[in-house]
């Protein structure tokens, strides 16, 4: 079974994704700068959510550029992936409109971290699929960059019921950690 | 004809389709975890449906690799379960806010039902395009599954009237059924 | 250059156009049949709209199967297709909304009246940059169907202001008369 | 690293934006030609605006089929172009229903310069992973018409506060000046 639907339909779901979380930021009644104000914080969440999406169609990218074959399993651990993603439009609306207030920041690493999680559980999945020996496997190691992430979201959700600035500042953390592309995969396979 | 756009054009769909469900998940205005409570049958309908899906771009995806060409019959057969699909969102959201109220649980089973009656028509049509003894025909075989989920959602559309909790118990269970990916095709393609 | 690109992009765009126009389905409030009612003229304009856009992608895909290489002219007259078929989903919503009002159902035939000229403004840029003696120049022909759906579409718009009966029964019949897929060209290329 | 999903994934954010900014068009509770009044500014700002992402649309498609490979600084250059495009239906929406107020007709030129920008970056970024001697480098040039457009836009944002219809009129100019398609880049692509 081919890659190709599977990237084609991934890729459908992460832009839509990216591109409807721009429907929380409303249209303000009036025209001038005091009507933007309410809607910094909706944007600066918009612009980090925007970030984390990115990293995840990249390293999705990343991911499947080694990958020939997908099985039944692969597909569903994409999809479990992509449902953890498509909750981000809601999670960013949330803490965005609220100004970042406990609960809804600590919510927004919840889905952070399962979508952290299910990358995890695709990565192992595709190279239980192609063996141990296989390039990505190589290619992933150890995982510090992930094992890391999760690690960081999880301090952050707890951290949002005493001081939401360290959480927001771990999210902000995590996805500059990422933002660098993941040259394990790059530089493993152009040998 | 290729199957390319037909692949692409159904992706497109199914991928907007499962992404703005979840736009039926609006942001709540409180902060606390009361103001998740009347969410919380909004986001079990969300997955169910996501599951549903899923599973139909999964079957739709192994049905159409054994596909080489397409005739007309066959992309309206197409545009035909799309049609059904794209009322989920709908149905979902009528029957998450209504708490699985009796109406919206039946009418959420009769555009499962359909949606599940346009899939066997494509598949009929695909086999009668492709012969009797192409590979897809004796993968279907006597399409046992496919018979007893159309079985058990008219079950569930009369059971929503005198006990909700049977029909959403069917609906899990025909999800259940399914999410274990066709082998029946995937075998039959292999040999 | 090459078509691949042009023909994901329009799929991407008739894809979210036929999902989108559900979203004027707002879930209703209340869970008996009563609450159903006031849908049914927008679930009824809503069928309609998704099959002409339907068409559109069919005879689209049909017509781009003959193309080989895109010029700019191409790019914008596709473009201008995609303009009206994106106000598709609006004049659908007030069609519906108003129970085929006149003027609603005037302007649901300007906006289709305008996609079949765009439609055979797109035909005829591919025909002379193909040049007079191609196959889709040959399938083309007199356009006879064409034709006949301009003059219908602009025989209903005037009708909407004495019998709105009159124009909905000439939207089906275009509808119907497109349903059967472009044959003309499917036979010459076959040959 | 192939450029296939690159492309896929900008159609589709490109094909959901251009489709997402009519839902701005607001189906009108009265069934009159008065009930149509209201939007007559918010259809011309969406003219303007799909106009504009065909553009870049177009101006994209022109660009990469010069490219073969994609870094991952191509990846990010092109998240950044996306990232401001991404704006244009909420700047779309907030000029139209506000009859081009100074603000939004500013704010408007902002995301449009930073769209300029973000495409000046992506194109320096290829053509520096390409070399200076490669044919796109020699196709951009001096870049004339890129410059011009942040010229203008820049001249557009101050008019604002002014004359709002200089800045009207130099969007429609910079425009027109690109419903040319970029035949620089087809000319020397094309020897």
């Amino acid at each position: 079974m081919t890659k190709t639907r599977l990237e084609a339909f991934s890729d459908g779901v992460i832009a839509i994704l990216i591109t409807i979380m721009v429907l929380e930021l409303r249209v303000p009644h009036g025209v001038d700068f005091a009507a933007l104000t309410p809607l910094v914080p909706v944007f600066l969440t918009y612009v980090l959510s925007f970030v984390f999406l990115g990293i995840y169609w990249n390293n999705h990218h990343h991911m499947f550029h080694a990958v020939e074959h997908v099985s039944g399993g692969i597909l569903w651990a994409n999809l479990h992936l992509l449902f953890w993603l498509s909750l981000v439009p809601f999670v960013t609306g949330w803490m965005g409109e609220n100004h970042f207030a406990p609960l809804p920041t600590a919510v927004y690493g919840v889905v952070l971290l399962c979508a952290a999680i299910a990358f995890t559980i695709l990565a192992y999945t595709i190279v239980r699929h192609q063996g141990p020996n296989s390039k990505l496997a190589a290619a992933f190691g150890r995982d510090y960059k992930g094992k890391l992430s999760i690690v960081f979201y999880a301090i952050a959700i707890a951290a949002a019921f005493f001081n939401k600035w360290i959480s927001d500042g771990l999210y902000v953390l995590v996805a500059l950690m990422w933002l660098v592309p993941d040259r394990r995969i790059e530089r493993r396979l152009n040998h």
